[in-house]
């Protein structure tokens, strides 16, 4: 995992720094890719038992299971993911996302290849593949979204006032700001785009909600929020099956007393919330159509 | 910890079946004491540097070191704690906290002995502590917010439409509602107190602000939210001093643009919340004021 680990790294810098960092998540997931194939058994979990079944695959080594990923939508062969590669980038240049199936599998397999090295060899570290996401699709914003013409943030400034300034000898309280994970802001419009990514959403998809009405608040009328996630899968080893941790009653509840999202985008789309009563509330869609959706937004 | 668990066990039930608890809750904490008492070591960890200073101890034990607490809000002897619960009784039964200072270390005793025996010999009970603060407030609750005037509950029952309802067939979309820890009603009013419990807040603190803008979107006007916590602390071994951890800004920007929570109650109130300035933007309070300030919403 040294390897992996600096890597990841080097990226993160790159990326911290608004370098170019796209080859650097490649590089990472033909390292992860490598090692789960020579270290690790790559292996039928269980299924989701759904309309229809849904079959799910972990890799096993070094004493620990990994999360539940689907073999159909992982790219594990190399050369493979080579050729994906170059149609996802190919699809990114051409601003035309022609392939949608292998356009989400590179991304499906990056962020999991990832995932699948940390739940086996380093466990404890259960932040890392989260930032790891979000250098991912922050890199392909880099590109679609350029500078000058759009500028990319963690955090929107919201200044609250405080009554008895004189009191204050840290400014905590009067600069602050609604971080996000990811914000696209035409410079020309003003308007942004505000991307939360979430590997799974679990308890914390109230966040997006709030910021959302924060934001509502504080700039009516500017921002929106495109919630990326990857899926909401969770092994449960008593029975050998996949569970979809879904949440449609809070979601819905949220969408309609706490502020609106403007969709939900995952590479695994959770059957509960692909279902037709769901989709009427909030739009929920595959990762290929993000970057179609917030483009509409942005005018870009 | 078998007898300690046994009795939250049995306290939970009595408490969940809404019979009366609170003697069940004080026979928790002597077995706490007890146990910390003969089989752990209370001793000094070290300092939060504020203004002033404050000195923190923790229970050692079990290879475990627990939580910080405050020594002089802790009351580590048994005959003392039952003294001192006399008197909390007799405050409650009077409706009239005339010697705060032992109420609030009645409050920060139950608690806090709880956590201190899970940190040190079942520390990946994680939750435990926090649903045992919930049982015991909920407890006195009971006694001072009695039915048929008054009601309590967990949810907040709030109906979300579903556009589409015929291809809804499991009805998770439809019958929904804000779960809080504790719900007291007027019956005659409508109006509720919503008190969410959190021993500390952490990274939690968006939901009490959320759940009460959902509220005032559902029911405008009918529900208050008084959030009710223990402390804010966090030990750092390299230093060994203590840190408060406390997010004013982020309580200022909730309070301003998501919600308005009708105030923080602590027992052991962190220094930073305490400065007039923030208490300028929110109510800031030992939690011997929760009951009054409740008791004037709901007009008890």
């Amino acid at each position: 995992m040294q390897t992996i680990d600096r890597l990841f790294q080097a990226a993160k810098q790159r990326y911290d720094a608004s370098q170019p960092s796209l080859a650097e998540c490649y590089e990472i997931t033909r390292a992860c890719l490598t090692k789960l194939n020579t270290e690790a058994t790559l292996r039928r979990f269980g299924e989701f038992r759904g309309a229809p079944n849904l079959e799910y695959w972990v890799a096993e080594g070094n004493g620990n299971l990994s999360r539940p990923y689907r073999p159909e939508m992982f790219i594990s062969d190399l050369a493979e993911f080579e050729r994906a590669v170059v149609s996802f980038q190919d699809q990114m240049d051409d601003d035309d996302i022609t392939d949608p199936v292998t356009f989400e599998k590179v991304v499906y397999t990056v962020v999991s290849s990832f995932c699948l090295c940390y739940d086996v060899w380093k466990p404890k570290s259960r932040k890392t593949p989260g930032t790891f996401f979000e250098v991912f699709i922050g890199s392909v914003c880099q590109i679609r979204y350029p500078q000058p013409r759009f500028q990319m943030t963690k955090h929107i400034p919201i200044v609250v006032e405080v009554p008895d300034a004189d009191a204050v000898d840290d400014g905590a309280l009067q600069g602050n700001s609604v971080s996000t994970d990811l914000v696209i802001t035409n410079t020309v419009t003003q308007q942004g785009a505000v991307i939360p990514l979430k590997i799974t959403t679990r308890e914390r998809i109230v966040q997006p909600f709030a910021h959302q009405r924060i934001l509502d608040s504080a700039y009516p009328g500017r921002y929106r929020s495109y919630l990326t996630c990857i899926s909401e899968v969770q092994r449960d080893d008593k029975t050998t099956t996949v569970k979809q941790i879904c949440v449609p009653g809070t979601v819905a509840l949220f969408q309609k007393h706490l502020s609106e999202l403007s969709g939900l985008y995952y590479c695994d789309i959770p059957q509960r919330y692909a279902r037709q009563d769901f989709t009427a509330l909030i739009r929920v869609t595959g990762i290929a159509n993000l970057f179609d959706d917030i483009d509409d937004w942005l005018n870009r």
